[in-house]
């Protein structure tokens, strides 16, 4: 698939415009996949991303126990499957399965890299504190890797009630702005 | 202006795509400006909203010591006007003035709205736990504003160093998510 691994400081560059992820986990072999949008960047370099996952969703327990998942970063091309993973629920469905997503091996994590996403961002939890309160973790990104291919990726961002905006043209400003 | 108060359960549609923010905070009277692209929605109602704030930035102390502010969102016509932003210190330089941006008052905080965004959320800070670990604040919207007219909106979204994505075609798909 063309993968390469892509350097830890520049991630922050793919989350910040806010794309819809699909987050993958694993609990004794088997892999689970849930569509997010509440997340954010919280730090350059370790890259530390906060985001909230429902204690309502069957991933939530998975990524508690292993305390690993992996952020996949869909294109425009699979939203349909996105979608499919978001109106799912893994304790009934196999997600892989059912919408012919390929799992792949991650290097540092045991969930799995969806190779049908154009990056992959391997995670380990490292702060739980605001799990309580607000099903917020805190996940450092351990190992990314990106398709070199993909210059100006056409994510979908989620405006609610299955209403996307995909992104469009690219502009370049003067920031001063990391 | 022709704002409009928009209703809270609904505030979540905007947030989520990742749009750059104009995050107004204000102090003895005196108003500042920041950009923000660290942020995450953490609960439908109230909506949270969950941010990072640099301790490097001037409107770090006014919002510690206000516990309020408001997130406007710019459209891209005021793109320049964001970096600007984004590239000077609210220490040594008035926005407003230096960027021709129009403070309005808010309803039910001390920091003012910005006109020319096409809405604005008036927040108090709810959670300041990871505000010494990570610079990051849980804040409640207590009152929106939106731009009724301004149906697709063509945010910005960063990607780093000056690059920024602009919010492209809307497209719907058969979604259970809210």
């Amino acid at each position: 698939m063309g993968k390469r691994t892509f350097p830890l400081s520049k991630v922050y560059g793919l989350l910040e415009p806010g794309p819809v992820l699909l987050v993958t986990t694993a609990r004794r072999g088997r892999p689970n996949i849930m569509a997010m949008s509440w997340h954010t960047m919280m730090e350059f370099t370790p890259p530390l991303v906060g985001c909230v996952m429902s204690n309502r969703n069957y991933s939530f327990g998975l990524l508690k126990a292993s305390r690993e998942c992996v952020l996949n970063i869909p294109p425009v091309e699979i939203a349909e499957k996105v979608v499919g993973c978001g109106n799912t629920s893994g304790a009934t469905v196999d997600k892989f399965a059912r919408f012919g997503l390929t799992p792949r091996p991650a290097a540092q994590v045991g969930a799995p890299l969806i190779a049908e996403c154009f990056a992959n961002l391997e995670c380990r939890v490292a702060d739980t504190r605001l799990v309580a309160s607000y099903c917020f973790f805190v996940l450092e990104v351990v190992q990314a890797w990106i398709d070199p291919a993909v210059k100006n990726p056409r994510t979908i961002h989620h405006r609610g009630h299955g209403t996307f905006m995909v992104a469009g043209e690219e502009i370049k400003l003067k920031s001063k702005m990391k």
